[in-house]
């Protein structure tokens, strides 16, 4: 499976579409919003830039991109009429896979442009907003050409299913029936994907290091867990219940079972510890900050329209997840199966909370490069 | 009519989309090649950067958008090897207005970046791409950041219908029946639409002189004419004959008579000596050469894949027309008439080009950023 192929959220503006439900996401960048204005205030307050290179990595399309560049918008505004200085050139880059539906958000811009010099008045200088396609597992900027980096909901991603999962001698029952790590899964699936996160996390340092100037500083926000246990609930059994629908499937001979035994998500919830000790061994950046937060599965999809109020829980947390990994799925499953695989993921995720309150864990880490 | 939303390309890969009858731009583009190459060897020559600021404005979408960048890079490589220097970092912008199908660029984008790492080999060094959607009748990049602009088959293309076509006091007859500047428009409509341009292409000059570099160079190519006369055939008269084409569906009663007139394309076809006295008066570029030559109306179309061939010569420069003109005009006029306009229009362009061959006039002009 080549990631940059399939993963990306579900385009346009329909009732699966990421547009229409990125509820959970949305939430998270309103819970992140304290520490981004303080990364910004602090960045500009080391060393004021004549230009600032801003980048939102993994941002994704629908409404929640506009609404993160706002913010960091107003907060360079805002520090700017604080210590009486004019504001930046403020260069602002978009980053996302190569699949990644841009257009919609380019439809976007005249009126957010339009929108900023009305609120910002006279004051609103010069903003260049660009968009740069490609895996943030690796360079995508000029050297030293960014001040601010924020990304929320996208480095809990890999950027491949860990190596080790497909290869055993006797075919493919590492993780026989899952689709993620389990409760049940061998010590191997848990360290492959450790493994694999550890990869990751370190050539995103890797890249970042040499994009940024020494002082910038970077936001980050994924999911996480608080438990050293990747086997914990709250980490992995949004998977659990997908995996359990698709076995609903497979017993009634919708599903091959091969077909589930060879999908596993390119995914990973990490703890903080484990990203303290990448970003420590790596070692470009200092951790500025750091916090956990719970957010439910439903996220804030009291914030969503009207339609939406009609669903059940287990169908709003249903349409959550569709909007998001339904691209990878069906690239594995085919088109077929999804209206069916998320009816009974609904389902059950209903089932599921009216017993247990299993939420998502999320976590910020403020980073600031090194001098 | 707001010419950010109306005026795109025909997106997608179907009969009539741009990116399957672009073959007049790209026989430009191959025209242009030695002087875009011109320009970047005297650009590198004058003072090697560390990092290169590129901008393809106006680049549209489809195949010719990675040809020009293409060509841009060997260049940029043919010079570093010749002169035993490193390549510099490269920062190539796409350009073009915020409804431009950027999506269908960013997807060929992986496998053009393999193909330079082949072609290219170790020596193949950092090249960031990125679209900045926007109009290049205003500032799009920061100040001091461009070395090389390109434009290619764009700055024919007015920010606005000329204002002063609209505004008579006895209704809309300024320029009755036609669409464009006629043999039969009164001197005003001719006035109208040159004042048009030079506020555009001054606008357009200040713009980029406040983002280039000193020793900074363009290579602008777009179509033009000979003669001084805004009137002549090779200037006009493939929009004489689309009004032709809508006269006869008004005789008939498919179109309302008013629609026509109060249509007008922002379009102008400039002579050489109307640029270069734009640039003389903005004054911060230098004419370093210019040049002019005719392109056929069906272009290179015999480069064009199978089933083009099958098309007479009238339907093949209809679908180039209609792949470049169909947004602003299904605004306008409904997308009901266009198969049947198009139609139309084929047949009195195959009729036409039976008698006379009126070709387009291309016209090249290089500036370099004075110090």
């Amino acid at each position: 499976m080549e990631l940059e192929k399939v993963l990306h959220m579900n385009k346009g503006a329909g009732e699966t579409s990421y547009a229409m439900n990125s509820g959970v996401q949305n939430k998270i960048i309103s819970v992140g919003k304290e520490a981004t204005t303080k990364a910004i205030v602090k960045t500009l307050c080391s060393s004021w830039p004549v230009s600032m290179g801003i980048a939102d990595l993994g941002c994704s399309s629908g409404p929640n991109v506009l609404t993160v560049v706002s913010e960091i918008l107003d907060a360079v505004y805002a520090t700017s009429r604080m210590l009486d200085r004019p504001a930046p050139e403020l260069i602002v880059y978009l980053n996302d896979l190569f699949m990644n539906d841009f257009n919609n958000i380019f439809r976007s811009l005249p009126s957010f442009y339009r929108k900023q010099r009305q609120e910002k008045g006279t004051g609103f200088g010069s903003c260049f907003i660009s968009a740069v396609p490609g895996s943030f597992y690796g360079r995508l900027f000029p050297s030293k050409s960014l001040h601010f980096v924020h990304s929320s909901s996208s480095l809990h991603w890999l950027s491949q299913v860990p190596t080790g999962l497909e290869d055993d001698k006797w075919g493919r029952v590492l993780n026989k029936g899952k689709i993620y790590i389990s409760k049940s899964s061998p010590q191997c699936v848990v360290d492959a994907y450790s493994r694999q996160f550890q990869n990751d996390f370190s050539l995103f340092l890797d890249s970042r290091s040499q994009e940024m100037v020494a002082g910038g500083r970077m936001m980050l926000s994924l999911m996480g867990r608080e438990s050293m246990d990747p086997t914990a609930p709250n980490s992995c059994y949004q998977w659990e219940l997908l995996a359990n629908a698709l076995m609903s499937m497979v017993s009634e001979g919708l599903v091959e079972e091969e077909k589930v035994d060879s999908f596993d998500a390119p995914y990973y919830a990490p703890c903080l510890e484990e990203l303290k000790l990448e970003v420590q061994k790596e070692g470009s950046f200092a951790v500025d900050g750091h916090e956990g937060y719970e957010v439910d599965w439903d996220g804030a999809m009291e914030l969503q329209s009207g339609s939406v109020g009609m669903l059940s829980r287990g169908e709003r947390v249903a349409r959550t997840i569709r909007a998001v990994v339904e691209s990878m799925l069906e690239s594995h499953f085919g088109n077929h199966i999804m209206d069916e695989l998320f009816r009974r993921y609904a389902k059950l995720v209903e089932d599921h909370l009216s017993k247990t309150r299993t939420k998502y864990i999320n976590l910020v880490i403020s980073l600031v490069k090194r001098g």
